[in-house]
């Protein structure tokens, strides 16, 4: 890996696929309508060689497992409507990132591995807000740093009253850099802890527990050992109680997430309808989404028959991974350049059956398959905006940027459109078009709080719901075929070069962008695509992720005598005092 | 300077003090209503040895005078209704922060240089919308970098129309860092640039010009040569029409702010009300303000009468500076230490004063005075707010934390009260006391909107106005002296120790805040003190700065084959392709 800072171990090619079955750290137990997720760190299964996972601490492998099973108790486990999240150790709920694996792993590793982590905890907030799967933390032990993040994310957090379990943000006087996963946010913000006992309690190695745990709101409750399973269990009953997953003897069957197994070469990865193809000599990956092809579902029994092989999800799980690989073993492709192709009208048929069946407004209920095919497919557009790659769209004829997948392309830091057809192409005679459906105005808001639309359009509006007067009148145009230049008129692309330009143009754009500082871009990217308010959840990755890279770059940190390398070895950290 | 990162120049100590005799850089010409402010960078007047100020670029100390202007033209130009901040030199506006300082600067030099001009650009914001004094940027010239960013802070922006003028921001392209000072926020937030071309404009060096720059909204007019004078005369015309200063011919006097003249020694600095002594060997400062003595004023117009001796502005100023000063200077002193002293009902008294004639709503109108000295108070809070250093409040028997002055300890990270009386301590017989005025509730807002009870008693509301039902209990108390074990009781200190533990308590905590890594401390308070909503102003300090924070420790920035190290050097910047 070029960044040559602190630890340098070889860091290996990651995947993300995994199941319950092959899970070496955790066990998932579904019971009627609770599920517990018990955490087992296998000391010796760390991701990369070089430490051992001590005391329930985590790693990036830890944490894929972690993910997958979120996902799969939401597409899986329809009658799952409450989640208990705890540990299967003795005393030790969980100890965190592991620091060792964070001592000697790359900057880029370190912040890589907080994103993932973080996305999977806001992830787990997301399924107790959408899917009806309200997560509980039962805390039986210490729940330090990452540990006691984990809780943090669940909607509950309960802790055992036994004299040693406890809740602590050790990282700033340990380790010298900040909880990195949405601690101190989420402290102030979701929980409410005052700020200046968030300061103590961050500032103080052994956290709290008991009676303070609870006064200052870092926990909801301390339950006594005689009570503790019964408790919890009671607690995850009531929060099931108000789910809005399918009934108990509703028959809702879930669907199976059977493996991806894209081809992976040195040149791409290639998934059924999902393609990347590295160019690293231009420093960048090509990146295509098929639309759909075939019948479109006329019924949302059909979709469920189909389970994981319908076209939307299939394509949003594979985009997903195609991502987490990218940004995990990609690094020097600094440039994603996003196209589509396929038919506009199947897009938007099966557009269509989504925004039927996923929201209750069309006069029935939502379909909970549907739903979460919706909503894994904001999370995965999500993952793109706080994706550190350049990302450009390419509008061709013969794509199919329509509604949902039209997403693809506002996610895009520029779109270009390609104005009349490219002469010499065998393409079939229709030009360029884009389609703009309900879907863009609010089915798949950013982290922020916006649609892409009105993030696109900000307007300087201080409540949320104020999209301003160029999306409503986008509203209008909704259905319509648009070509490029009436969507250059509308602003819905940036530039829209002719079939003469468009080479030259797009190979200059993408040669230019691949000359300017990596650093610089990530920094300017991430300021322009969280245009306007923010949310704890993109507090999380401005406010706190940004302090936290530039606090893991320092030499306090980082350096030979930095916290976070001294840690263990019983030598103190030998600061630089100076305040930046 | 400790950290010897990428230029290891000598930087010398700051001091702030100026008038606008003394400008090197600024003429500064009131007109009747309007003032004019030219650009005019003397090239050998900079601050620091080792570079020219070429083409109207800055440093700090071009910067340092620009904030003496903005802050004479409030307090000493009741008649000033409209600013105009324009060039003297031909063809160039602006050239940004000079490139050369930036590169030869040390790391904590930049990152405080940018919090500097950042707050200074906020003033300006913060004088159009508070004192009726509305900044006009008539852009005769090319504006670069951090001179479009002052174009920016202003109103409205108008460029001349000349084939050359031009508005950029060629800092991603040319040196592979951020426009530092709310470029990119406020091209988005402020005047609503569209987030894809905001990505092209900052990302070619050339910048915007002509009708391009009005239809993307970088400028609001661009006016030709010949009509120049006059429209921007008649555009500041027009925003002094609406101003709320005084009418001309009310005769209205401005208030003459004459040198401060601190005593300077090694050991600290002493001004009238507000003295910092050093401890270099336990790494902080202890700053004491001083209450205000003698007769309060009974009328505004003993208030004029006393001009920059009535305390309330004295002791601002006085404040201000100390800031300015510690920062800048005073790096390894990493926690302040704050105490008032004085009498309380003096205390509250003058803030009677204040509150009567600040704020229209007692039946009468604003005094403008008054108005500029609460505002100043803000600012100089605000200032606190985003100041790298462990602030701690100390209330003792003796202090004054009363109504304005109690914001002081609550802009602390934490307030430690002591309960009851030190018995052998020689003071009067009455315990601490503080007490909560108006003033606590939003007189003094921080940058991100809320008040610091609010902010204290962060409920998560998504409007600024829901204070929640704890602020508006402590609504009810407000005028009462409220002693330490009610003060912890209401949440409006951290602890409250006795006076056998105080001693002991205070000194392990400053040595425990002491052992801890200075940078993780900075991102840390940075997270814990804004906790909530977010605002333009916050999220130049948060998603900007931090972002920026980081870019700039990163060799791809600062080494030594760096964009910014060898900007000027004909060589292109060796990068580090890897995206982080």
């Amino acid at each position: 890996m070029a960044d040559a800072a602190p630890g340098d171990a070889a860091v290996p090619e990651v995947t993300f696929d995994t199941d319950p079955g092959r899970y070496r750290h955790w066990r998932l137990e579904v019971d009627g309508e609770l599920a517990y997720l018990r955490l087992d760190v296998d000391e010796a299964g760390g991701l990369v060689p070089g430490y051992e996972l001590k005391m329930n601490s985590y790693d990036l492998g830890v944490d894929i497992e972690l993910y997958d099973a979120s996902q799969r108790l939401r597409f899986s486990h329809p009658e799952v409507r409450a989640v208990v999240l705890t540990s299967a150790k003795d005393r030790n709920f969980c100890a965190g990132a592991n620091i060792r694996m964070l001592a000697q792993s790359p900057h880029p590793w370190k912040v890589n591995f907080c994103k993932f982590t973080n996305e999977t905890r806001n992830g787990i907030e997301d399924a107790t807000a959408h899917s009806g799967q309200t997560w509980i933390a039962a805390v039986n032990g210490t729940a330090a740093g990452g540990g006691y993040e984990m809780a943090l994310a669940c909607e509950k957090i309960l802790l055992l009253d036994d004299n040693s379990s406890a809740v602590s943000l050790p990282e700033v006087p340990l380790l010298g850099v900040l909880p990195g996963t949405g601690g101190l946010t989420r402290v102030t913000d979701k929980r409410h802890v005052r700020k200046d006992r968030a300061d103590c309690f961050a500032t103080r190695s052994e956290g709290a527990r008991g009676k303070q745990a609870v006064e200052w709101k870092l926990v909801d409750e301390v339950v006594p050992k005689r009570a503790w399973d019964e408790t919890v269990r009671e607690r995850a009953a009531q929060a099931a109680a108000g789910s809005s997953r399918p009934a108990a003897g509703s028959g809702a069957v879930g669907v199976e997430l059977p493996p991806l197994s894209p081809e992976v070469t040195a040149d791409g990865i290639a998934y059924r309808h999902v393609r990347a193809v590295f160019d690293r000599e231009r420093g960048l990956v090509e990146i295509t989404v098929y639309g759909p092809e075939g019948d479109v579902p006329d019924t949302v029994e059909r979709v469920h028959e189909l389970g994981a092989d319908f076209w939307a999800l299939a394509m949003t799980r594979e985009l997903d991974d195609l991502i987490l690989r990218l940004r995990s073993n990609e690094l020097e492709l600094g440039t994603w350049v996003l196209r589509t192709r396929g038919d506009v009208e199947d897009a938007l048929a099966f557009e269509h059956v989504i925004s039927r069946y996923s929201i209750a407004e069309h006069g029935r209920e939502a379909d909970w398959l549907v739903n979460e095919i919706r909503h894994y497919f904001k999370r995965v557009l999500k993952r793109l905006d706080v994706t550190s790659r350049s990302l450009i769209a390419l509008i061709e004829p013969g794509s199919c940027f329509a509604g949902s997948l039209l997403e693809l392309a506002l996610a895009c830091d520029r779109q270009y459109m390609l104005d009349s057809l490219l002469e010499d192409d065998g393409e079939e005679g229709e030009p360029a078009q884009i389609v703009l459906s309900a879907s863009n105005f609010g089915t798949f808001p950013m982290g922020n709080g916006l649609s892409r639309l009105s993030s696109r359009f900000w307007c300087g509006g201080s409540a949320m719901d104020d999209e301003g007067e160029h999306v409503a009148r986008l509203r209008q145009e909704t259905g319509r075929r648009i070509e490029a230049a009436e969507a250059l008129e509308l602003g819905l692309v940036t530039e829209a070069p002719d079939d003469i330009d468009w080479d030259d143009e797009v190979r200059i754009m993408l040669e230019e962008r691949a000359s300017l500082s990596p650093d610089a871009l990530t920094g300017m990217e991430a300021n322009l695509r969280f245009v306007g308010p923010e949310t704890m959840e993109s507090r999380i990755f401005s406010r706190l992720t940004a302090w936290q890279n530039w606090i893991f770059v320092r030499p306090n940190a980082s350096g030979p005598d930095g916290a976070l390398r001294r840690y263990g070895t019983g030598r103190r950290a030998d600061f630089d005092r100076t305040r930046v």
